[in-house]
């Protein structure tokens, strides 16, 4: 429902029709659609996000952009979005997203990282975190402001013209 | 308003009261608060960003995105924020902010990029087009999602660290 009709358009009428329950029923557990949505971004969040482990750093770009790309362009990226607009607006949101998939992405980046560092591939340092940092932040910007497709070129793009370029020269 | 109480929580009570009007003059121009922030983001996209000419492509990045990273920093960018999250949901708002202030970077990139494929600082290619959307996603992603400050010492970082050195392989 939030992909489709957005945050300002999700009204706990329509989250109580689309249940098959009453409004009171919902209010008995849940005080607000914000607090709805905390409940529904943190059991989201449950599910694991598999840290890829191919051998090598490039290996792991890989996966792990191609893996964001297919998150982002399915029907949990346009939830995100509209969760994201309203996150300003709602702290407890905005906190909830913090601790949930935010989180989960950046424990596989610095999972992927520190594997990395042990095999010399990844010398530590701030220049090594942006162009880390570069490669989602492209996607992430064509998702959510530019309007344009991403799928798994764009992800492979990223990592061998920006990404690696960038890490190898460290 | 909009920057401070979100797209969800603007109301044409709201903006009446604010205006000092009737709820019915709004009406007799607006049909809708979309309507409203569509002939906002059209008269604010008048102010002409002014496009730097250092004579240099870094000097020109530098500039360029120091500007973004105060424009987000700003007043503004909370209000584009809040914009940029009801945008999927409502087209008119979506088509207003790409003929507006996302055309208005997107020239001003494209004049930089120039000059200096004109001064052979730049070789077109779709790994130089990679390497100039990664300053302004890193930005942009820290401002969106991140929560994170961006300042000029940011946008100084992201130029010599990541953009400059793909440019320069190139």
């Amino acid at each position: 429902m939030l992909a489709q009709v957005g945050y300002a358009g999700l009204t706990m009428d329509a989250v109580a029709r689309t249940a098959g329950v009453s409004k009171a029923t919902i209010y008995r557990r849940w005080s607000s659609k914000a607090d709805v949505l905390v409940s529904l971004i943190d059991t989201a969040s449950d599910e694991t996000l598999v840290v890829p482990d191919s051998g090598s750093l490039r290996g792991d770009m890989v996966e792990l952009l191609t893996a964001l790309a297919e998150v982002l362009a399915g029907p949990g990226g346009s939830a995100s979005r509209a969760l994201i607009g309203a996150m300003k607006e709602e702290p407890a949101l905005e906190a909830a997203f913090r601790r949930g998939p935010m989180a989960r992405w950046a424990e596989a980046f610095a999972t992927v990282r520190e594997r990395a560092v042990a095999r010399g591939e990844w010398v530590p340092s701030g220049a090594a975190s942006l162009a880390a940092e570069a490669g989602p932040a492209i996607l992430l910007l064509r998702w959510m402001i530019s309007g344009m497709d991403i799928d798994q070129e764009l992800a492979v793009a990223v990592v061998d013209e920006v990404m690696m370029p960038l890490l190898r020269r460290l």
